[in-house]
């Protein structure tokens, strides 16, 4: 994962390094990227690595992460689905005492009222607001961008909680990231457009699915199927995740158990690369912006098309915008 | 439903009635609309209304819809939830004969599959792309605007098929407009947000729930079982209703049998405006945009102030549009 992230920052964007919640390799990732940052002359300031790490607070190991982040303090640690959300004030506590405050605390949040009590009890640098398009876990019951942005920027305005947010679920090119812009967000998260990366580190039968599948809102499903192939049997209950709808998970709803399921699953990983596919077992976690993906290129490829088309579709609207744009519903019923 | 439809158009906008299923009433509703316009001398190219007409294809009879429609021919017919996609053909073929054409068609998908197959048979004068987001009726599963929107646009462009599209599903103010604008929507239609629309003709206690409620995303539900409260039973597969999970929805989960669901339903029918409320059992259909509607205004007013904000949020966006925006996550997992 250090070469994704460290590109992603040398090309514009901020990368960030995916923690997840086995951080046994996260001192060895945090080298890696240091060593390449440093190859390529790129400082953060104060003396933090440009890049950022994920964690899934649920299932990690605290004083794992303080060490690594001693060691190469990076410019921001991003936190994701405690257990609770109290649980977040000791992890924010002890990382920025690790770092003197330079690793600023991003939370990822799914609602409005998360947004605020993490606002005002973890106090966080950023907050990443995630919709319900989002692939891989986020909250089962969500709303998507479109109205979770701008909710949340105006319950944090009525607070005088001055926090910046960033976007995240179902934006994978440039008239997303224009979108959520205008939303209200500061910045965007893209997850899914960069597993079409040169320098992800995934298995190409993963990428292959990545570039393959259109229709995202249709190919894509919310379950918590995928963990249980793998047998992780402990996310908190209020999640689920989005991946493409694959053989595991069709015959699932035709009724098969989940052991039978489970073992198909173990035989598939034999396969390699042949797992994925439409006919395939192993899991393609994407959310439904997949369907814009369409080719693999470099991280800095990817940046510089989604910034320009991002300030084409915004510069094209605004020049459009003189005709009747609204229509008056037809009620919901 | 015809005063709010004429006070939209009237106001700028484009106003539908809403057919819905049973067509009993639309002579007397286009009656209605008819003479409104007459009054406010507000006539539609070739002697159309300027307005629309929406229908629910998959209960509602072809006959009556005709007729209706050749008394006073409206500016568009609205067609959602056939029960297979072809029948829509001779709605769209006898409603275009009625008027000679003057009526446009536009049907609502939810889907870039859906979209491509109506594009190519019943070759509709618009396309309304409803995403996950959207209040009422809609695809149980599919995508939300940030990403049904472009994939649909990129889609017919490659074929060549050349309709607008509109954008539908969780936008109720100036920033979601602006945002499906710039996604690459060429309008975008609200239902939820006319609901606090003084014009409107809901019950008063609907309408204090749709200024109530907050934190859209986690507040409504998609569901079925507002169809079974009211002993509607025949809707299509793929479609559920997102509402506001009310005590009826709260007593479901909890296991309560429909048959005692229905029949406090029926009881609290009685109360009136009573029945809704935090503890209520009448049914609020609302998109996820709920928790962004704090005030009931007239149409005029509505439609002004979306116009206003939706120009701010692009105008805001493109001049601040230096800074670093692209975040470059954590994939998905």
């Amino acid at each position: 994962m250090a070469p994704l992230a460290v590109a992603g920052s040398k090309a514009g964007g901020f990368g960030f390094l995916a923690g997840g919640f086995d951080l046994a390799n996260l001192d060895a990732d945090l080298d890696e990227a240091a060593s390449l940052l440093e190859s390529a002359n790129i400082r953060g300031p104060e003396g933090v690595l440009p890049i950022g790490v994920g964690f899934q607070n649920w299932g990690s190991d605290l004083k794992l992460a303080v060490a690594a982040i001693q060691k190469h303090p990076p410019a921001a640690a991003w936190f994701f689905a405690p257990r609770r959300l109290s649980d977040l004030l000791p992890w924010a506590k002890e990382i920025r005492a690790a770092t003197g405050g330079r690793t600023k605390i991003w939370v990822q949040v799914g609602s409005v009222g998360q947004a605020l009590e993490v606002a005002k009890t973890t106090k966080p640098d950023v907050l990443v607001l995630q919709g319900h398009d989002a692939g891989g876990h986020a909250l089962a019951h969500s709303a998507s961008v479109i109205s979770l942005v701008p909710e949340v920027v105006d319950a944090l305005a009525y607070e005088w909680l001055r926090i910046p947010v960033i976007a995240a679920g179902g934006i994978s090119e440039g008239r997303g990231v224009a979108a959520a812009l205008t939303l209200g967000a500061s910045g965007v998260a893209l997850g899914t457009r960069f597993l079409a990366c040169k320098e992800a580190t995934i298995a190409k039968g993963y990428q292959n699915e990545i570039v393959r599948v259109r229709d995202g809102g249709v190919s894509t499903v919310r379950s918590t199927l995928y963990d249980v192939l793998r047998g992780i049997m402990d996310w908190p209950k209020a999640y689920d995740g989005r991946g493409v709808a694959n053989r595991s998970y069709l015959d699932a709803q035709a009724g098969m158990s989940e052991d039978e399921n489970r073992e198909l699953y173990r035989e598939e990983m034999q396969k390699g690369d042949e797992g994925w596919g439409a006919e395939g077992r192993m899991t393609t976690y994407a959310g439904t912006g997949i369907g814009l993906v369409r080719e693999v290129k470099s991280a800095e490829e990817i940046i510089k098309e989604i910034s320009n088309d991002a300030m084409l579709a915004l510069k094209k609207t605004v020049g459009r915008y003189s005709e009747k744009h609204v229509v008056f519903g037809k009620p919901p019923g």
